[in-house]
């Protein structure tokens, strides 16, 4: 049995508390958070504690915050002896207290407030300072994932980096291809299964070989039309940049 | 029952001889191309023709070929009493020969050699000179596919462009995420369930919902900690000008 508690109350915190409860082998012992109202959506699940002055013992700490408030929360378990952890993808371990027991227990995933996720599937990358505690970090997360992975800080603040590539301006792309539809009377579900078939693709081929489309093919005469057609200037920069990056990436092949 | 000729031997001509051959109501007469190489892929299902001189009649005659050739392949029909109708996201109806009855049958997917597909699923784009032609072009498509839409020249070069942006621009995002990881010693593989969920939030989420990230959050801390990460100059200025552009679009926000 390993004992937990959570501070914080947002979606990490959320979705990280769900899935500890799920296990028998898991006790949660409390929820942690200052603000009231995140802290009721935790309210019939678990012992919850407004303000981080009672702390009870617990094995593992999971600090679950904003990357700004990680160094200050940590400095209230000065007196624990359980592990400390943060779940920051892009906030060094070294941040944490380097007196205490101190880790990191970052799952990769996106996260929405409310919808259920099936957390056996998500990543999650652990880090600690000793090795026995990397064995504990390591067989909590094998509770809760099948998919779990050793990143020391360097390797996870690129890790970030990527996932700021493929989720955040993936998402964005989306987001002009919707702004597109819109202003021209279409219904942006008609894109939909592209793309989901984009992303399917990558189980089985590398992005590099499932590049396809103008830009790929050198096809400038297409390119300029699609620069001719976009009304925003900050599109059409979007447009010949990124179309200047694939060209390059496939530059010495033609 | 429907006859049709394909004209082309590529991705798209492929899937569709597929999804035309497995209905009953649909008889694909023959295949017809120039490289006697990819026509070989469609010999053991339907007639082919090496060459275009021998071209039988059909009710509906489907050029599967590349932008630039579409032109120049349907004078080939100036004989023809069926219906032409060209594939491409990106070639007006116009291009096709004004005398004729012509018709656009644009599947919006992106399209696997080898690789098979729900046909079901793949959105039909027509478009027609005359409304019989785009009934028949209709009756058509809604036998192999459940999302049949009607996209004029207009509209459907904007959907093209669109489709640049979800396909061609998301997966170099994969790519440049791939290649951080390579450089790091960093599986691809622990990205994966993160891009299967980014895509899968906008069957429910609008992708102005669902952008998140440091952009999103107008934190400048960690944007300029990842363009440090960044070692080429391009990825630096694809991660800036995309920042940039989703600080714009949440911009009177905050």
């Amino acid at each position: 049995m390993v004992s937990i508690s959570i501070l914080g109350t947002g979606n990490v915190a959320e979705h990280l508390c769900e899935a500890f409860i799920s296990q028998k082998e898991i006790k949660v012992n409390q929820v942690i958070g200052r603000n009231p109202d995140s802290l009721a959506n935790f309210k019939n699940k678990v012992d919850t504690v407004l303000g981080f002055k009672s702390i009870s013992d617990s094995d593992v700490y999971i600090i679950a915050v904003s990357d700004d408030a990680i160094s200050t929360v940590s400095q209230l378990l000065q007196n624990k002896k359980g592990l400390i952890v943060h779940t920051s993808g892009n906030v060094p371990l070294h941040v944490l207290p380097t007196n205490l027991r101190t880790g990191v227990f970052y799952p990769l995933q996106t996260f929405t407030k409310g919808q259920p996720l099936n957390f056996k599937r998500v990543p999650v990358c652990l880090e600690a300072k000793r090795e026995p505690d990397l064995e504990l970090l390591h067989s909590l997360a094998s509770l809760i994932s099948s998919r779990v992975y050793f990143v020391d800080s360097e390797q996870r603040k690129r890790l970030h980096l990527s996932a700021v590539f493929v989720n955040n301006f993936s998402n964005h792309m989306f987001h002009i291809a919707h702004e597109i539809c819109k202003d021209n009377n279409l219904s942006f579900d008609i894109l939909k299964p592209l793309i989901l078939e984009t992303t399917k693709k990558i189980e089985t081929l590398s992005p590099y070989e499932s590049q396809t489309g103008p830009a790929r093919r050198k096809d400038t005469g297409t390119m300029q039309t699609h620069i001719d057609l976009l009304t925003q200037e900050n599109y059409k920069e979007i447009y010949r940049l990124l179309s200047r990056s694939i060209q390059k990436t496939y530059g010495k092949e033609l």
